[in-house]
């Protein structure tokens, strides 16, 4: 035992595990195993080309050493991105803690009621302070939630014009990522300066910002009223801070609010990641994309929460998607709620006059500098102009710690936020006066200066009514009493580090804690995304090694991390094709052949990137049916763009017709993209790049380690073959010199999407280098292959490849068991939850079955708990089956059992209630109990209620 | 409200809160309330003399100036320190997580077996590494554990000679410490070099260092039985990380082993804290100092943990008292014991075996270079040396970055440890190269220099045998399966971060995350006590601001830190008087008095510090008697040396006879000992330096917020009028001139003590300022008056001062309701846990009551939720008084109740489940569940098993 190996801390079973676990499968080494599962024909012999595995401590000093060549500075660019201060009690217990960030997306909600309530407060949060009445659960950021009411605007609105307007006061990242998504599907956008330019006579949708990126602050009433009247939907994208003090788009017609928490206490992390927001007005919140929170009851009718109108999410209609958003952020939404949760009404309301205040006395001290300032009213930031001298201005302040936005030639933007000081203040005006040649003075009676500055705020638009009223906002501002209320939901959840989370397809697998240490670094987490690049060094080199990192592991030529999601990486990537084709000529090229058995998310982003979706069939086995695909192709021959195909495939096969299925495509023009998502089963044995592929996209939260975060953080970086690379994404803010990127789509707001989080994945392939990843794969195909081999006596595996091997995870078919007993899935699944588990994917890709991914992390003791409660749980499904117990009334139907339900004075079951309690093997002394039982998810959609219910709900 | 005041989130109530509280009491304002409080000839009415309040921004700002101004080198110095790699999941998930940093010391066991666990591993692996029977719980550090040693031979042995004998090669600081305590005692300390001098024909007991301070490993086996055969016992101060290779103590006979921990994951911390060792042989197991945990049963009969032997601790048995020990090293302990849990056995050996080819391979490098290297026989430190140029070579060797240590002219010493690399050989014997003049050199081909190398380690004294064959050190090895053991063990306890712990005497306060942040920064957490000056400017800054501050609230003229542990402040200060007065030339003055109503260490260090304990009564109040006190004076007037008094009085009251007391004393040439550990009823309003104290020992961790640990770390630093300020600890290693400290005691290892969490009670301090300080008192005694007043007509509360208002503190009395219903207070201390509550302290300083503090960090919502169930709590055992139900069998004595007692198939109670699992107002979605029922201390005592008991012992 080598124990200064990460290697063997992030793989679970020991070399004693293994060799019992190989004995079970049937095989005398991982080697021989992995030989026999995976298909020569996409197998790949050699050794990645990654610098042999760090040690933890080697690893985190060479991460210390990027963050050293970044260089924090007080930033004043603003552009949507502020400094705040994360509350150390929210850093500590959200952030920094296992509980929060290992938690997987809340599908079950009887063990997640804890992120639900804290998601529930983010989205009053969002609801209260916008003034409308629904938002959803998060969204990427605040250039894809714009893009996303755009479509939702297209979607609701009559009008048939394809225009979409936007406001040019926008921010100028959110005008490229709308661009991105507007063109595939016929959108027009037009940007005009509406303070002089009309609106066009037939559009479909307004995009307003409030305030503007110019920080200027605008009565948008009449606009709102015009765009109305020509029967058109209006975004407003709203700064939350500001509307702590200014009237909220809901109060003034708003349609749809879009926009970011970040600087509710998340920090910058050079561009992410945070939370956007989306919130509607009423009647359109069923159109809503992404996670939406909502009230529902438990089986006993007590208040429960749980995702509502589920069906827009995990089943994602295929070629019917209108969005293909799966993730949200959770983990920061969480955050910026938890934010407004300590700070309350009241003291966000001071944050926001302090800010406020800031700017008014900075625009006061460079008025008495003879400076402009461009707009009068104005909440956080100043546009001022200074022609020929801006470049001088913002290098003299950089030379004094602090960045400016550099506007162009003539002007400068200047953001104050919750970090700014008097003394800030000072040192701008300092720099101005250096360059403008005015008198040295020294620094003034501040109370005074703030007193003479006045107000930015129009008093017109000054907010009034109060706001954030529910108890939950006026509760928890100490740090006990907060501290206390993130252990209380913490424990009410089920998380990583309580157990096992066997969930096919989203590769459960440890987030190391020296993986995680560095997001919470200064030098990474409080870097502007547009800070000037001297700063950024460290950074951009640690991405740089990533992209390389990554492109050798999947045998790809290029990467870009700009995707912040996994859906959005494939949209990337299918845009990425989309302009090859367009490049070569062929424009026609719009087919994208999707199997039957794919995630819904790829048809979906096929429709976004403008194709055509065509189904291709699947064999009896799972596999991509090869006769149906000749037939399609056949058919879309000269218009055949792409095939969208996973590998593994969902089923958790390696399919042996992937090398004909990609040339059979190649021959007629078309692409291959393989969504990544199963890459767990490849790494170090198979390369997408080097067996057909042209593009994937990866999932950084699923083989790469960044933790799931109850539903987010993801990233998606696309990698792409040579012939592509000139199409990945490209900067979303413009260059400065307006150099064109034709061809090259934003797809999120900040050149390198959630930069923040890329050191966790950089450490990862660090400290595990080549054999280290290679083991990894071996060990998870053969976690998946031993409960394969444990259960398939008790439960039909569904599907396998070569010699009946699965890949790294497995199909456990109960539709037999549920025709003859009527027990359910669901059942089995919410009875795991007694047995101390999440269960596994549920009746994906196949209704009526469970997906078990064990991953590589896992110890041989933990599978066999597994194992061993799965096996118990099929002796109760034959007590139903034997008529002991009914289906209705059996511990199979009622779980999970809370402990009010077993404690009760009165116990009228079949069962007693030791078996409801704690069957099979659960530890008496640290039992988990969900604190709900089960959750009527359809009551909830029909009487949706999304915004925190009040106190008395709870009661009796 | 104003968000950016840290104040406002340490301090529980908000102003409705405030306005309340004082309606219930009866008062108008805070001021009102304390100036009736507190009396007039205490108060001190001016303002405290500290920089205003920061925000936490600031604070932390401050703090990362301090930590920029320390550097952190490689420390190759040893004695007793070493650089340790703490695993990642370890830091973040122990030090890092108030569940485990929050929690109080395991008086109640039901609570606390996460704790009590973690513990038993510690003390499991000190008993195996060592070969001893029994370990106790740490000790403060390894000079202290050497120290209790000492006492504990001098009470085992028969011998009547007072010699102690201490080899020559044992830690200088140590040795220091040894004296400290010895000299007090008559003890006469004799070191001599035992490879060539002989040991005395008389004496008690041997200490000897293995291996030795100059790295020697030497076969201690004849000294031993020399030893033995003259009647006296053995200490071995052993290093842990060796005997995981070389033959241990406790197979060559020694009685006693002791230690430190801290190479096993605990950073230097510039000296502490770090968890001492202390194991002895069987037979002295009852002797043992400080905590001890063992395996007991609760109701149900299954194993559960507590403090064994229990009567030693709490209730130091006054002057019969032989240790003053209350605090252990929990925190550190617990980190240390999962370092072993996490490396295992082979992993340690794996270590060892590293850190003893880094030494092998350093000496031949450097005999290579003709440096005599002073012994053949090592494990991890050498000694060399080089006549005349030791300091040319230490301070080479600093130029490159890496500390040696010098030993004198001569002499140097260098110690690798586990985080010595290759490179860092190669640097040191570059250093040498340089100033012996040799030729450069290339690194060299290292397996090869290895193999050329040998080892150090004499085959004579290598290990064999299995050790560490508990399964605990056997599972937990991946990082995912530790992750688990550590929540689940978190899971089974009770801390700060669940609830109120209201526990009179302990101030259990918010320790605040901005607080505990800074400890984790390698610039404080790495930096070794004995590093060169230049290299720890920002520490030695911190900690003089500290000093002064501590100096100002309590109007002292100086104050040490040293002290590691509040008991240690006591000795210290007393002293500090012992050498004040034989300063005079009044040598003669021995007599303590201590009030009867004392806790029970003062007497217990009064003893340490040679003096006579004289007892004075208490009046009916609880106040000193004064009649009794001038009585006393009277007889003891020549020889008095001291009283110590606590204030305000352990009965929770201000008593006004506190400066008449002090003149008295005074007067009689004795001088004022005033007990720090309720200085959270008096910070800004009174200041013992000022009333009439000459001494006082403060508890860092009650009023200024260092965390409890589960049970240490503590801090007690030493505060003295000017005349008392010759006599303060002082530095523990010997200065390299030899001059001389007569008179200056060391009371610990270190020169600053545990110096790596001093960051703690500074943030504090600078975020409260002057005004914040002075409000957490006034809250603080507004809240236990507010408790007083509404459970008063349920409880009768004894006890109180001016206006029949208590301090800081109140005491409920339980005895006129057990004398009429047989419900006792611990009935109704482990009834509370039912209620979701830590029991307030028990049968302090008054059996059969409860003393309760609040402090000032819990909200009104808490302190009516437990105010709630004791009133719930008082109409529960009306039931027992009115027959409904027997006492014996109540909720009240089958408290707690576990999940699965009140979901058991079988219920026979005469009181329903739902009385049982849900009393009062508790939260059924979140309720904490205890898991374990009352456990049997007697049992356990009876039976002591004092290591981890096997798995089989939970079956069933």
């Amino acid at each position: 035992m080598t124990t200064d190996q990460f290697t063997d801390r992030h793989i679970g079973p020991g070399p004693d595990d293994e060799r019992r676990m190989l004995e079970t499968v049937g095989y005398g080494s991982v080697d021989e195993l992995m030989d026999a599962a995976i298909p020569e024909v996409i197998r790949w012999h050699g050794t990645l080309d990654l610098p042999p595995a760090a040690t933890e401590e080697q690893a985190i000093a060479e991460l210390r050493g990027f963050a050293g060549r970044n260089r924090v500075a007080v930033s004043m660019i603003g552009l949507g991105y502020h400094g705040t201060h994360t509350p150390a009690v929210i850093r500590r217990n959200v952030l920094e803690n296992p509980a929060w960030y290992t938690a997987y997306t809340p599908y079950q909600p009887e063990i997640s009621q804890g992120r639900l309530e804290a998601l529930l407060n983010f989205q009053t949060m969002v609801t209260d302070l916008t003034g409308l009445a629904t938002a959803n659960a998060s969204m990427l950021d605040e250039g894809t939630a714009a893009a996303e009411a755009m479509t939702l605007a297209r979607r609701a609105s009559k009008v048939t014009s394809p225009v979409y307007v936007v406001d040019a006061d926008t921010l100028p990242q959110t005008v490229s990522v709308i661009a991105t998504r507007a063109e595939p599907l016929g959108i027009e956008v037009r940007v005009l300066d509406l303070t002089v330019e009309p609106l066009p006579g037939e559009f479909f949708g307004l995009h307003l910002q409030y305030p503007g990126a110019s920080g200027a602050v605008r009565d948008q009433g009449a606009l709102i009223e015009a765009a109305h009247a020509a029967g058109a939907l209006v975004t407003v994208a709203a700064d939350l801070l500001a509307l702590t003090l200014l009237r909220p788009p809901g109060q003034v017609g708003a349609d749809i609010a879009v926009g970011t928490t970040q600087r509710f206490g998340v920090p910058m992390g050079f561009g992410g990641p945070h939370a956007g927001y989306l919130a509607v007005r009423d009647g359109l919140e069923r159109m809503l994309p992404g996670r939406l929170v909502g009230v529902s009851r438990d089986a006993d009718g007590n208040p429960a929460y749980r995702l509502a109108l589920q069906t827009r999410e995990q089943h994602i209609r295929r070629e019917k998607a209108t969005s293909n958003i799966c993730t949200a952020q959770v983990l920061l939404a969480v955050m910026a709620g938890m934010y407004a949760v300590y700070h309350g009404p009241a003291g966000l309301r001071a944050i926001a006059e302090r800010v406020a205040t800031r700017a008014a006395t900075l625009a006061h001290l460079l008025r008495e500098l003879d400076v402009e300032v461009v707009h009068g009213e104005f909440f956080d930031t100043l546009l001022v102009r200074l022609p020929g001298r801006a470049a001088e201005v913002v290098a003299a302040a950089a030379d004094r710690g602090i960045n400016l936005r550099l506007v162009d030639a003539d002007r400068v933007g200047l953001a104050c936020d919750e970090t700014t000081t008097r003394e800030h203040l000072w040192t701008v005006r300092e720099a101005f006066a250096g360059v403008l040649g005015a008198a040295a003075a020294t620094a003034p009676r501040w109370p005074a200066v703030e007193e003479a500055a006045g107000s930015g705020l129009p008093a017109a638009l000054r907010r009034d009514g109060d706001y954030l009223t529910h108890p939950v906002f006026r509760t928890h501002h100490s740090e006990t009493a907060m501290l206390r209320y993130l252990r209380r939901l913490a424990d009410q959840d089920y998380a990583l580090d309580r157990g096992m989370i066997p969930l096919g397809s989203c590769t459960m697998k440890l987030n190391a804690t020296t993986e995680m240490e560095p997001v919470s670094w200064p030098e990474f987490a409080d870097i502007h995304p547009f800070a000037p690049a001297d700063q950024t060094t460290g950074y951009r080199d640690l991405i740089a090694s990533l992209e390389g990192w990554l492109a050798e592991v999947t045998g790809y030529d290029a990467v870009s991390v700009q995707p912040n999601a996994g859906s959005q990486g494939e949209l990337a990537g299918l845009l990425a094709i989309r302009a090859y084709h367009r490049d070569r000529g062929e424009a026609h090229r719009d087919v994208c052949l999707i199997p039957s058995s794919a995630h819904g998310t790829n048809a979906a982003s096929a429709v976004m990137a403008g194709m055509r979706v065509v189904v291709v069939g699947c064999d009896p086995d799972g596999n991509v049916d090869l006769v149906d695909l000749d037939r399609r192709i056949d058919k879309h021959r000269d218009d055949l763009a792409a095939i969208m195909v996973t590998y593994p495939s969902t089923h958790g096969v390696y399919e042996t017709g992937i090398a004909s299925l990609c040339a059979k495509v190649h021959e007629a023009g078309g692409q291959v993209y393989v969504d990544g998502a199963n890459l767990n089963a490849l790494l170090g044995f198979a390369k997408p790049g080097m067996f057909g592929a042209d593009v994937s996209h990866l999932n950084l939260h699923k083989t790469f380690c960044i933790p799931h975060g109850g539903g987010g953080p993801g990233v998606g970086p696309v990698a792409v073959r040579a012939h592509l690379a000139p199409f990945l994404p490209a900067d979303p803010l413009p260059a400065a010199d307006g150099a064109a990127t034709t061809g090259r789509p934003a797809i999120s707001a900040a050149r390198h999407g959630s930069a923040g989080i890329l050191p966790i994945p950089w450490a990862y392939l660090r400290m595990m280098g080549p054999a280290g990843l290679t083991r990894a794969t071996g060990v998870a195909v053969l976690a998946a292959n031993y409960v394969a081999a444990r259960l398939r006596e008790h439960y039909p595996v569904l599907y396998a490849g070569n010699k009946g091997l699965v890949a790294h995870e497995c199909i456990l078919d109960l539709r037999p068991l549920t025709r003859t007993t009527g027990v359910s899935v669901d059942d089995v699944a919410k009875r795991l939850i007694d047995y101390g588990f999440h269960a596994p994917t549920m009746s994906f890709p196949v209704a009526g079955t469970l997906m078990v991914e064990p991953t590589e992390s896992e110890d041989l003791a933990e599978l066999d708990r597994f194992c061993d409660a799965m096996i118990a749980i099929r002796e109760e499904i034959e007590q139903v089956g034997a008529g002991r117990w009914s289906a209705a009334d059996s511990p199979l139907r009622n779980a999970p059992h809370t402990a009010a339900m077993v404690s009760a004075d009165e116990w009228d079951r079949p069962y007693p209630r030791s078996v409801a309690a704690y069957p099979g093997r659960v530890d008496r002394m640290a039992k988990y109990w969900p604190p709900v039982r089960r959750v009527d998810g359809a009551y909830g959609d029909r009487n949706l209620v999304c915004a925190c219910p009040p106190p008395e709900a709870f009661e009796g």
